[in-house]
């Protein structure tokens, strides 16, 4: 099964929160549902956000009772205002939304034809993430040799997208053209999606994996049980890739260890016309990293910091795989005259 | 009252596992339970672990019914076995039982006497802890600044030590001080001595305290938040510092962003006969990682690596704070000469 699938005018995904203890599978039936599962982070992971904010316009199209495509169009832009207020930092959201809106308005025709438009340009966007996804894996997998060891960290796998992964779709790739390797998976406090998501994916898929604690990085390069490193990203700015908090810490021990630190994204992550200086840092709630479930794990009233991203300049990034190639960095004008644009 | 304390024959300390959700006194009345405690981590930090193996060898003494004074050396020899075999990394437990043995060897009298001389040995190693913690903290107040923030990982404060701390004893000399400082401390994965310990402790200071993943500390050197870095140890040997896992990481992004590393440590910690490659670094159970409390927060029958401590290159650290003063690294023979030895 997809993370996420468009059945019967509704969106069916799995509740991430809850994984891997329980499987719950969560049915959304308006905008407003899905804006809530990914604030909540019942969805996350920033291709998967992408085709969930394709499917939230999708199903007010879908229930839309306008009578003019001016009305309809006009629908979708609150839908859009209520998605984009979820979370600021992965663009794949605010590239999906701005796709389908764009197309839209181009569309021609009734206000039924256009909703019919707008299911099926949304279903698109989740089909190409999955087409996409198996693209930058194939390219990935050259980078992997036989005998590899990869840390990757968070969850930059067929839970963060629509299905294969990007990261963990290099790892399988690699992993399905016969080369023997084994994954290091940190945990990824504060919402441990590494322990999670990411260590459940790959035992699932058969692949080696070992789970370490985010403080225990240095530990594994310094003693050379690592010599790759592969991670998602959830927005590629001018300057810099911003992925979950932590993947900083991670590029700067790894070029202390001359150790290869590549980034699997999709085009769609890609957003060259700003830098990073403009892009906003989501903070999140204190009780993410004062709790574990209903358990509290530090001392009571102490103030907390919880920026849910971090920012790694390309000086630290080895490489950009996307579904078009790989991306060796260079003076910036080079990477971003390199990027390919999306049709 | 002081972490440690010798009560009527017995051993009164707080269970560290279970701060600061619950305040546990617990009365340990012979070796093998205050063994027991340490190998729980319910006595934990470099300082307090050689007070308690002090102190486990004058219970040892205390409740002997040797009628010779070999007969007892013999019991004390016992124990002291008993006591290494608990944890290999920290070398304080190491030293104060060499230490202790060492004086009792030299000791002249019948075995009764004999014993009441451990006991007072014990309780000088206990007493000297606090006074050296003091003088350390007054060293290391010098590097302090007004304003200052400082970032500290895991817990080096009066819950590592018989009182006052080394890490936090220079925080607390520098606030005691009049210097408005803060502190971020990070939660320190696995067993979140950071998170329970070091924030509870700076509260109970009235030292302004935030909070952070080990993940972030990434962030707030690149923002800028922290200008300073100090930590505790629990074994300096000739070419490195050895402290809790997550060490290293931070020391590598404190000298990326040109930030200070300060380790604060008593000469009881020094081991200056060693380098790093013949420290055993112990790797303890996977469910410190796997589970919080009876919460399992990881896939199920996944792969753990859980190394307790790890190594950071004298390259990395900008001094070593001590009772004698502070020792700026130099080349490794300097540094080896200027370390005092203790009487």
């Amino acid at each position: 099964m997809r993370t996420i699938e468009w059945q019967n005018g509704t969106v069916v995904t799995v509740d991430q929160s809850k994984l891997p203890s329980e499987t719950v599978t969560i049915t959304l039936k308006n905008c407003e549902e899905v804006a809530d599962a990914i604030r909540n982070m019942k969805i996350r992971g920033a291709p998967l956000l992408g085709a969930a904010a394709a499917f939230a316009l999708a199903l007010t199209a879908h229930s839309s009772e306008a009578e003019s495509r001016e009305r309809l169009l006009a629908e979708l832009e609150k839908s859009a205002e209520i998605i984009r207020a979820t979370r600021p930092t992965a663009v794949n959201l605010f590239w999906a939304i701005d796709r389908i809106l764009s197309r839209a308005k181009d569309f021609s025709g009734s206000s039924r034809e256009l909703a019919a438009f707008v299911v099926n340009e949304a279903q698109k966007v989740a089909d190409e993430d999955v087409a996409v996804n198996r693209l930058l894996g194939k390219h990935g997998a050259d980078l992997i040799r036989d005998g590899d060891v990869v840390l990757t960290h968070c969850n930059a796998g067929a839970l963060a997208t629509v299905d294969y992964g990007t990261a963990l779709g290099v790892i399988r790739a690699a992993w399905e053209a016969g080369k023997r390797i084994r994954v290091f998976a940190t945990e990824t406090r504060p919402q441990l999606q590494g322990a999670r998501l990411t260590a459940y994916e790959l035992r699932q898929a058969g692949i080696p994996v070992t789970l370490i604690t985010d403080s225990m990085v240095g530990y594994v390069m310094s003693k050379r049980l690592v010599n790759k490193v592969i991670v998602g990203a959830d927005r590629v700015v001018q300057d810099a890739v911003i992925n979950k908090i932590g993947t900083f810490t991670i590029a700067v021990l790894a070029r202390e260890h001359s150790i290869p630190f590549f980034v699997a994204a999709p085009t769609s992550t890609f957003d060259l016309t700003n830098r990073s200086d403009s892009v906003i840092i989501e903070q999140r709630k204190s009780e993410e990293v004062t709790h574990v479930g209903s358990i509290r794990i530090a001392t009571k009233s102490v103030d907390v910091l919880n920026p849910a991203f971090d920012v790694t300049p390309l000086k630290y990034v080895t490489a950009v795989i996307c579904e078009q190639g790989i991306l060796y960095k260079g003076d910036l004008g080079k990477f971003k005259s390199s990027i390919p644009t999306r049709e």
